[in-house]
């Protein structure tokens, strides 16, 4: 497995663009975005489980409910929830829009929004914009981060991975970006993110690999504790590739998930470190749990916490409210058992030892919590359970940018 | 029913004080407090659900299992929390030194601690006050404020309300203080709350009564997410008015209750108004919800949301937050039936109809919001559901003394 570069046009057969056609008047930065496959794909997708829906999110669970697509087309400034009628009328009319560009079924196009809630969608605009939209395509690294761009909201890095793996002696690409930045927490968080393949992959093993990536990166990622109204992973899949289609059960589609999985995790780490006001990425790796669920839901509950998120911010070895946090999570486990770590830049200093405070140098616990990667590492108990989660440290520009976003 | 001055001392036969014994030395404020009953008292109380307990709440759990106390020992500027063996014996020698005072047995004295988790209790520093802490009881609203005074860490505001009502023609006198600003959300929150009556009450009413109230009041209260290891809520009962003896289903069990929960409301809410770094009151106010359970959580996720609490401290009407966290709350509701409204002073603007944006007065919503305690009231259907939680804005300050607490 090898990273590579080109993001979603990394793999054979898929163009991208993106446009500025009006959502964002006032930034004028880029607000369309579209992706395009030569071929019909095979196509699944994970949706936000809050009970608001974007109009974007209901018409794409409905078209996606087939498995295939051929494009995605996407906005940024607004988010399209909470809009009524005329909210799933534009659904419908951004999917006709891109459907018209290439003479292909509307039910192929995947819709996806983000920004404001609450606003009506300015669709003339995007009526307006659709032809340069569709004349910006391009099949390289540029077409690429034109469409990244035009995604992203607050976020203030482009956040893509792309990867090559060799499947029958085949190299088969995977590509993928990612926005979000705030209203951000499992299940899932206020993202888009979009991923091609050109693998060959029934629809099944599609859908289930997208689910388990899915579950162990997105799903494990907080950084507001808001779920939002938007949240859409896509995956796209067009057998360009020239590999044997791979099926569920078969050593190919462990060796595609494995590489899903790695791109999933790239970009959910990638969305903590560029979290709304974010100086620090947060990691908290837990080991030794009763099983990898409970690891899971300590983890979440660590980099969940605003005071543990507060105290990193402010470089401090707040030790206690990584227990605390923990003992509100709803796992089971024994606090006398615990031992905490903090890490970073391959220095680690233990402060706690089974769950009770041990003499450590404050100096170098500092000197640690202030660089921009931090890890904290638990080990819960002595058993085989195990998992990461990601977060953010809380800052005084969270804060800024949530006191007023809208103007 | 009435308001009257007093708090915990406002009832007949108990005393309080509180000194600075030396746990807090750099700001040498009160640290140490004492509440005493001249009479053996009915008591109950509500405890922390974190799985990771300060030593002095476990303590406390062993002696309220009898339904009796004399007193309350309690100190700030540590939590003896994660402190091990050591903070077991430390909690337990507090009870033995409060006793000793009196002559009565350490089973009938309470323990409470909070403030910073994993340092051990400076338990030589309570020893060396213990006689100074006894000579500084007194039957007055000096008394109870000296002991509100060293239960307060972050705290800005003294929290306290005390009530008469009038049972079998006998007035009955209920006093309440609560310390608590952070580390704030049900179930419950880092608080300690103690309340006194000369009510005569059986064991099994006062505790049935605390439960009702607790769960009608500390447990919609939320500042930052973060339930506490140390949340203690203790009500002593001595008996001193004179009143039959209250017993469940009775209508003096009813009016006593219902002063019970109006004290626990009053408490809680100036706990979230006085919430770490907070400048505003926030209500999260639900009705037409299918049942008082789904109305509480929809408020309790409102109150809850950063994104909520940001947009309030910006003065910013973002009702489309206020619906995206509804939305994740779990909760059963129909996205399409909520009508938001903002609400201050008196005044009102509706900004959200049939989960549908309305067009309002951005300025009008922009005035009403940036007063200090701001409503959102939410119609969530046509059903008789109701229930009200209250949190706080998340301000830069929530920032500042949470990035660097323990220095």
């Amino acid at each position: 497995m090898k990273e590579i570069n080109g993001g979603v046009c990394a793999p054979k057969g898929f163009r991208a663009g993106g446009i500025f056609c009006g959502i964002k008047p006032s930034s004028q930065k880029r607000d369309l975005a579209l992706i395009y496959s030569e071929k019909l794909c095979n196509a699944a997708a994970v949706f936000t489980k809050n009970r608001v829906k974007a109009a974007s999110v209901q018409l794409t669970q409905k078209h996606i409910s087939a498995g295939l697509l051929r494009a995605i087309i996407a906005n940024s400034g607004n988010a399209n929830a909470c809009t009524g009628d005329a909210g799933h009328a534009a659904a419908r009319k951004m999917a006709e829009l891109a459907a018209d560009l290439f003479a292909i079924s509307p039910g192929h196009v995947a819709v996806a929004s983000t920004g404001v809630i609450g606003v009506p969608l300015p669709i003339a605009a995007i009526e307006s914009g659709i032809e340069a939209l569709g004349n910006s395509l391009q099949g390289d690294e540029a077409g690429h981060a034109a469409a990244l761009e035009a995604i992203m909201t607050t976020d203030t890095r482009k956040k893509e991975c792309s990867l090559e793996i060799e499947l029958d002696g085949v190299p088969v690409r995977l590509g993928g970006m990612v926005k979000g930045s705030g209203m951000i927490h499992p299940d899932m968080a206020t993202m888009l993110c979009f991923i091609t393949t050109d693998a060959a992959v029934s629809k099944q093993a599609l859908d289930a690999g997208l689910r388990r990536a899915v579950g162990c990166s997105f799903n494990r990622l907080s950084v507001d504790g808001d779920t939002s109204t938007n949240d859409t992973v896509i995956i796209m899949a067009n057998g360009q590739a020239g590999n044997v289609i791979i099926e569920e059960g078969t050593p190919a589609f462990e060796l595609f998930s494995q590489a899903l999985e790695k791109l999933c995790v790239d970009l959910a780490r990638k969305t903590a470190r560029d979290g709304e006001g974010a100086t620090k990425l947060l990691t908290a790796s837990v080991s030794g749990a009763k099983d990898e669920e409970t690891a899971e839901k300590l983890a979440k509950a660590v980099v969940s916490s605003s005071l543990v998120k507060a105290a990193c911010f402010g470089a401090d070895a707040n030790w206690g409210r990584v227990l605390c946090a923990m003992g509100y999570s709803g796992a089971d486990f024994e606090p006398g058992e615990v031992d905490v770590f903090f890490a970073a830049g391959g220095k680690e200093v233990q402060v706690c030892q089974g769950g009770v405070s041990l003499a450590f140098s404050e100096d170098e616990a500092k000197s640690l919590l202030s660089q921009e990667e931090i890890t904290i590492r638990i080990k819960a108990g002595s058993s085989s359970g195990s998992a990461e989660a990601w977060g953010c440290d809380l800052t005084y520009d969270y804060v800024k940018i949530n006191g007023d976003y809208r103007t």
